[in-house]
């Protein structure tokens, strides 16, 4: 792929087209194969881009659409009240083949609802998942779903298990090791998903499906891809995110008291501060939403100019490595062993 | 209460009586009011005891309980199929009015059945929820429930609040701020139980409901109750222990590689191992049961020594704040609200 087309849904996000805008690009200098598609109000797009000095035009398109979805409008609404929302205009961009890729920053449900009914699943999986690389103690672990999906069933959990496993496969990781996320180790613990979930992982061959992980084990690096339902996944990511957030105030709280401690910091902060940027890749760096007929990358609302980049990024590595059809070749195999 | 007396489930946990004998034993030297009664295979306790130099035997008693629950066996089996077990011998000594409390490092699963079943929920109570304070940016934040119930229905996680909030006021805390742990802030998001649970918290006079708070908001004191079901509360415990854990190694290996580093490390690692501990209230601390008709702390299954302590002190500070009545009083009034 040598000049991937991303499309960008111009108008979500908590800040809207006035971060987008700008942060969308920005990026055009930075990647210079990249071509943009501008998805939105095109008079307000027009307006913001006019302020930027230097953009290349040439790798540079606006799509008018006339609506936009607010951070809180239920998925339905958006699904059928919108027809003309630039978050769909945007994905049936990618649909119609005019895009390769479709990122955006806005209301996730809705993302969801309408990835679904425009790009449509693979065959075999009946629901997207969002998908993560968390660090973990010796390297990184899969983990999915983050949120897209906060009702889950235990076949949703044994599809998000299996693309989980290719996604970590193409990333080149050999017979990844697949864990479903649960409060003990004993088959007997669990909600009623989780252990419906792990008789049917227990039975697909091709899949090495290694059991129930714990909380702690995902960072142990017990797994290679964790699966669990969006709710959980959602909660452990945040609440990771806002723990590291925590300890670096209190780090610089305590390095800021003393002159040894000015030292400290100078060492510590800095990887704390990594370790913050390492946790929150669907804040920062963009989560892909596996199991579409189509790439679509999710940046987390609240982004910023760095997190649009990143999620841009991330949207290219996927162009680049063709997730979805590889997806879909080894999801038939593996679902056929089911 | 001048002389508090403990029941131990002494067969409980990973490491068995082995470490949890002596462990108790100890705290008789530690805590001068304390009686404790030691449940389980009376010949091995006594031989355990016998090793012990210096052991108070005017403050320690043996009740003998021929049986004893695996650590991966059944509620259902614990419940029907063993009348005679240690745990359930020492939640029977509470019922009885010949203990105060009971702690346990047994089966999670296990002990909320046996403690339902033996002790009786309080009046509007259905099932018991684990509690812990967790650190967060100004204080703690009360979190519940830890992994007691794994399947929650939108009652129980409005049970859970109100006996949040009355715990949180028993410790002090006048009128607490009481969150529902979700996936976004809008009213919008979220599975069914949770958004049902909204709507019925929104109706309870008298209890400060702030509304939904995200994973993030946990650590950065947006609540000083926060409520979410068994599995979403243990997976978020034990990760955000893990990812303590996974920080304290990487700093190690930080330090370590240089003399500066060295210096650092011996500001910033008390400070991570501190954190760690207090993020590890449900392994290395104890749990509470709220919502029984006694007094109940849950001690983690690999508890050491330190643990078993902590989970003593917890008891004896729930029978010195009359946790169980204090709660059944608060409880009525807050219902007849609902």
């Amino acid at each position: 792929m040598s000049a991937p087309i991303i499309a960008i849904d111009a108008m979500g996000g908590d800040f809207g087209p006035h971060c987008i805008v700008p942060a969308s690009v920005a990026c055009l200098a930075e990647f210079p194969s990249l071509h943009l598609v501008l998805v939105g109000q095109a008079p307000l797009i027009e307006t913001l881009i006019a302020g930027i000095p230097g953009v290349d035009h040439s790798r540079l398109r606006i799509e008018h659409a006339a609506e936009s979805i607010d951070m809180g409008e239920r998925p339905g609404q958006a699904l059928r009240g919108k027809p003309d929302s630039s978050m769909r205009v945007a994905l049936e961009m990618v649909r119609d083949g005019r895009a390769h890729a479709c990122v955006s920053a806005g209301n996730t449900g809705a993302l969801m609802a309408l990835s679904r009914h425009v790009l449509k699943t693979l065959p075999g999986i009946d629901r997207p998942a969002m998908i993560a690389a968390i660090p973990s103690r010796n390297g990184v672990c899969h983990l999915l779903d983050l949120g897209a999906n906060v009702d889950c069933t235990a076949e949703h959990l044994c599809q998000f298990a299996i693309m989980g496993a290719v996604a970590a496969e193409v990333q080149g990781m050999a017979s990844p090791r697949v864990g479903l996320l649960n409060v003990g180790s004993e088959e007997t613990k669990g909600n009623q998903q989780v252990k419906q979930a792990a008789a049917l992982l227990e039975g697909i061959e091709g899949l090495n499906y290694v059991g129930f992980v714990e909380g702690d084990g995902l960072y142990r690096g017990d797994a290679d891809v964790l699966v669990c339902d969006g709710f959980v996944g959602n909660v452990l990511l945040k609440s990771s995110e806002g723990l590291v957030t925590m300890m670096v105030s209190r780090f610089e709280a305590l390095f800021r008291s003393t002159l040894l401690g000015r030292v400290a910091g100078l060492l510590a902060l800095p990887l704390l501060r990594r370790l913050r940027g390492e946790l929150a890749p669907a804040r920062h760096n963009g989560a892909s939403f596996l199991g579409l007929q189509g790439i679509v990358v999710k940046s987390h609302g609240s982004a910023g100019p760095d997190g649009i980049k990143s999620a841009i990024r991330r949207a290219m590595t996927d162009v680049r490595e063709n997730l979805p059809q590889r997806l879909s070749g080894r999801i038939e195999h593996l679902i056929r062993n089911m």
